[in-house]
């Protein structure tokens, strides 16, 4: 089903030569400021063909909010959304290579092999138009987030091919225990980010690395994967889900339906396995109550007396994350893209019916590297998944607020994280 | 939630200390003979402190079928399943460091921020425990995919610490490209795996290495991660439901719902971004018909005249999927676990309360590296997946079979690939 | 959540003044003929001030599918569908009576109580034009359920006020011991209903008198509830889902959900509960094969030999459903409407603040009795709920198929009733 | 699938003879004492052959809690529960009537036309004994809604046969207009009830009525069916949401899914249509703040200084829902139930596979009436849709609460009627 989430629900449809693509948002909260200016910046950061994100002109992908929102303000009610298409129309078939071949590493086979027909793109429905969707919703769930409770998203590029910002070594097989990284999850800001368009790479150097290799192979007519890092700051303590909706089990199913991905890790990652546990064991610390970020100071949380977390970790290894619900630090996590399938050089290839086997001639204009365009993707898609873990926690905190006090209890001494304070005795 | 799955729902309890832990299956087909026999050898192979898997005597975790199935045949209706706890008194609290001091990586302080109270043990539906109900439904799930379709799935390890069976090379960056991880792909089998006790790493030299590798962490009370990689072997094509739904979005979710896991990825993964489009592109080419396994000859499937994919692909870099559906070829991927948080060391931490830091005694016995374990829990996970995505295209393959044949339609010259044969004439 | 079915899924959006109201129905076949003339005529008939359902001119409400066909056949992908909103500018605040006083019965208050804000027209949700977009979703399962299985699905007015089709008496306390009700049942189609327009209700003099008190209570600037009957025909066996998911209960959901319905009952119903079990259990019999209806004979089902239920009831209290589980037999039940809310008589009530009390100023023209627009309603949700249950009983059915014979087994000499056809043998 | 919620989820298996019947509760907040004591009341009201409740002596049925609590304190985490079945052996086959015959009215043949195999009692699933995971988990859900909003939720038997509590009348179509009615549902509680046992019909006259109705029914052998009313007081305004998951649609859900029930309605119900709007428009008024009930003053929700409604209505034909929203006012609804299918007469029927007809012969005893059994199956269904909604709307709520204020807004001068107080600024 094209729905994702509990508490704020998403439903999408579209695919590439109909009228239009969209979704509709259900749950988000009633009385929230919201127009189509809060979400277009999303959109055009996705879009193609962008140099430089500051000069949004001959803006396409336009968002029309259809409902759910009156004079600027949230009802509470499902928000409709639409996108309109410009090539509305589907192609004919049997001129063209496409319709006896299925194009390696696309969808058309699979999607045939699906549903026994087949849009007249081949899989129509995961044309990267799909994202749209996504990207509109989830800048709403960002907007509350950053409204209730300070959060930030920020997704960037840290590598392109073999060039990494940050490449396992010895010392720090994980880029978790690398200083360099860790300061850069802390400070990270999305105009920081687009400065380094177009890879969306935070330094110069690598960046400029990453161009050429883009280039070259655009030049070869052929394509490259990267992967695109992305952190959430000032989440609250308690998100997520036991057993099967850990937050990390949420993100990575995010992160891996979004099209080309090919693998996801969090926190030390695939580089952690090799890292022992007395090293990776994050020791708690208090927390430093002066040093609240100014995000989290003015949000709504700070202004209804939610207290923070009074503990942190030293180290953060667990990227945020322990036993599937988030401790407040840091949520940082790799997302793989594979190269895209869409090539500009000859294929040898078999026919739908396997009779016979040919050449699939190259397409014209590709786009060599997906990674930057995928960065606000990437976002949206984390977006979703806290504001999801968010009303989770919220709806029990709250419902937890209004029992009695335990005579007798185990141990909580402190009110709790989020949502609504509470105050539980010690047992005697 | 604990929930898990749409069609095929696995719904779980239990803590460390509750009277037992289990689960409801809702979904499993009726008319499938079904006892715990069934059951039981995936619950064996979890257990901890096996040395060899073909002797288990003294056997625990004993399942009990409380529903759903008589005289050894399921009914259709829930199965519900009972592992009883044997130590089932919860601590008493106040007198013992664990209540003063989370531990550091555990999910001790996490489900107090999330709760605002906590089982005795700490993260108590966090315990390893948890995992015992996923293993029994996923037995379940994995004997109806066998009996339906052949479906063959084998976990195994492949990394522990720094020390891994297919280490990436600049000729192949992902074992994807790497023929002999390919061989193994096509052939391992569990009597294989579990002949490599006690590490399941299917090959004399590396699991020896490891062994030895974990000997070192178990004597200095550290802890060490690895990484299992798993293979479904005869999977349907047209599995995986477009867009949030991709059959890699659902083990991804699922892989990192497992406790202690860090990251997921697919066919080429991490490595394939590194490996230009030219190259990972799977080409399309006519499947070999006589080429059948035998576990698929003697599949339902083959029985009721489903046919087989005509294509199949040269190389499988995409791990068998693409567009987030199945293509038939075989589906693998990686999951990795970092150390083990219980380490016999003391450690410095912070107080629940924040107030003062301390030191948390060692404790006794513990396991230096649970990837052996996790390899049944992996299998069990990735049946549940499959065969909630085998009954979505059931139902769709189903209810398209009822249609009429269209007068003019979409290129579908051949009968689907699952579920029901149909033929769909090709417009003219 | 705005959101119905777990197979067959409809979101929708929209309320009195937004842009447009729609949905996006998730799960249609792949394969079926769609275009929009599937779906305007139910739209048409739900639509107001229609006089005669055979001028449909001066047509609004106009649908637009904007995705999931293509050439006019479904993907198999979610159909998004639209109707503009003719007006769409939201109403002024602070300057009219409706902005003080909630409207008495109207969803003004309990809006603003649930949201904390509220549409411009009061309960904005809660608008008649909600129900677009659940009649455009029903009309694609209808045109399934036809198609497949020759279901045909009819809704007709049979009470009006204290003007009843069928009034109960002693000897007949329930319709459905009331032979002309159950002929009716067995024959009544939709241009019959539409030719008792404008009330719908199947018999001349009883329709009549259903105008004259409609009339009456228009004149009075009054309105009077009514009941709708509906019947399905020609629904497969075995659908419905313990415990939880029964037909019944699907079907009393999906009815409740429509505005301004205060109650239901099945076959019996209220009525039933004075009919002694020894004349209320519904016998079996064999069913006439020769008796197969031209619709069935026609659809899909028949043409792939899927099997007619061998048994059938000599009556039919139970209303087509033993056990939540559909037995062949029609299945029929009401639902009752209230009076409207808007009425055209000045009503005393308190304002919002409940500091004071005045008196809200009758309106212009409203709609004195719904119940005939409420007929293609209760028609679509029946669909919706229908095609539900029919596609998870795909799924069972060919998961069931696949599995082999029973060496052993339970009672069930015969093939299944629908999906697939199987044969068991019975336990020597 | 056997799943009844969406945040309150309650997951249930066991048929007639298998090991047990039980159920897992999802989304119980933690922090609430729980024991065995507050769940076995009502699983005792619920068993068959009890002439006093206030002598529980032999007690069967017990539930036994597995996980989810400690120190008798909820942990968050599911809390599984179990009872054993005492008769524990499936039937043997072939050598009974009811291997050949498929009772009428029962689920015997519908169960086997879904699953294709049957459970040796028939209907296995449709046993009376799967009602008792919902009566456990109706009274955590109970619990709950008593602690921290003082709800109260009571049925009661209003109809046995032709033997009505408040027949219909031309004054009265339906009982919302019987100010004796009203008065009742204002004040009855269970040790009222239970004091009219053993038909639970809180009126001496009627109540001996009834018993003789029954009685004569029992001498013949025969059964007859009834109606229970339930009231729930002290509703949160604010619960239900649009569209489709309408307050009284979930209602209506759950009492439509308990065996044997055949109609529901709310408010005025099926007698309401006949009551014009002038009439049944229930107007607003000031509600009496000196007149708090003392449940909800000794509520959570009171402690912690949720606002009761400003407003209530003078009448309540809308049976406390208004746009599918609790308005706060008392909701009330009836069940009507058929009589049960085991009867003690002969019976002339068709054999499972049609060939021939004969005579099911007539068991022993039976229960001629489920009416007043079902009185706490009916509170317990209300329990958990009513505290469903609860979850939602205070997942709104806060979700809302940590909104900045809105600088321009809509009509919303008050704080919100639960879960978190806010106030939003008119429009200027």
């Amino acid at each position: 089903m094209s729905t994702f989430g509990e508490y704020f629900r998403v439903h999408t449809y579209g695919e590439s030569h109909c009228r239009s693509v969209g979704c509709i948002v259900d749950g988000c909260p009633p009385g929230m400021e919201l127009t189509e200016d809060d979400i277009q910046p999303q959109m055009t950061r996705r879009r193609p063909g962008q140099s430089n994100i500051t000069t949004p002109r001959n803006e396409k992908d336009r968002v029309l909010i259809q409902s759910g929102t009156e004079f600027g303000v949230t009802l509470g009610t499902p928000i409709g959304m639409v996108v309109l298409n410009e090539d509305q129309r589907p192609k004919d078939y049997g001129n063209s290579t496409m319709d006896r071949f299925p194009r390696p590493s696309h969808a058309d086979w699979t999607y045939l092999e699906k549903y026994g027909v087949k849009a007249s793109s081949g899989g129509g429905r995961s044309s990267a138009r799909e994202t749209i969707g996504r990207v509109a919703a989830g800048a709403i769930a960002e907007k509350y987030l950053r409204l209730a409770y300070g959060v930030e998203i920020v997704a960037f590029v840290t590598e392109v091919g073999n060039v990494s910002l940050f490449p396992p070594t010895v010392e720090h097989p994980s880029a978790s225990t690398n200083p360099a990284f860790l300061a850069l999850v802390d400070t990270i800001d999305r105009p920081t980010v687009d400065s380094f368009l177009p890879v969306r790479c935070p330094d110069a150097a690598v960046s400029q690395t990453m161009v050429d290799l883009i280039s070259d192979f655009r030049d070869r007519h052929d394509s490259i994967g990267g992967i695109v890092t992305c952190v959430v700051r000032n989440l609250p303590s308690g998100l997520g889900e036991p057993c099967f909706d850990k937050l990390e089990a949420k993100l990575a199913h995010a992160m891996m339906s979004i099209p080309a991905t090919k693998g996801f890790d969090l926190g030390s990652g695939f580089g952690g396995v090799q890292i022992p546990g007395s090293v990776h064991n994050d020791a708690f610390v208090a927390s430093d109550a002066a040093a609240t970020p100014p995000a989290v100071a003015a949000s709504g949380a700070a202004r209804a007396g939610v207290p923070r977390p009074l503990l942190t970790t030293k180290t953060n290894y667990s990227g945020g994350i322990q036993g599937g619900i988030s401790n407040g630090a840091p949520v940082y996590f790799r997302v793989a893209f594979k190269a895209p399938a869409t090539i500009g050089v000859d294929q040898t290839t078999a026919t739908y019916d396997g009779a016979s086997e040919g050449v699939l001639a190259a397409k014209g204009r590709h786009d060599p590297c997906v990674v930057p365009r995928a960065v606000p993707i990437v976002e949206a898609m984390a977006a979703m998944v806290v504001m999801d873990a968010v009303l989770a926690q919220q709806a029990r905190h709250t419902a937890k607020s209004l029992l009695p006090p335990l005579r007798q209890t185990l141990v909580s001494e402190r009110p709790a994280g989020n949502g609504v304070t509470e105050n539980t005795a010690k047992a005697e």
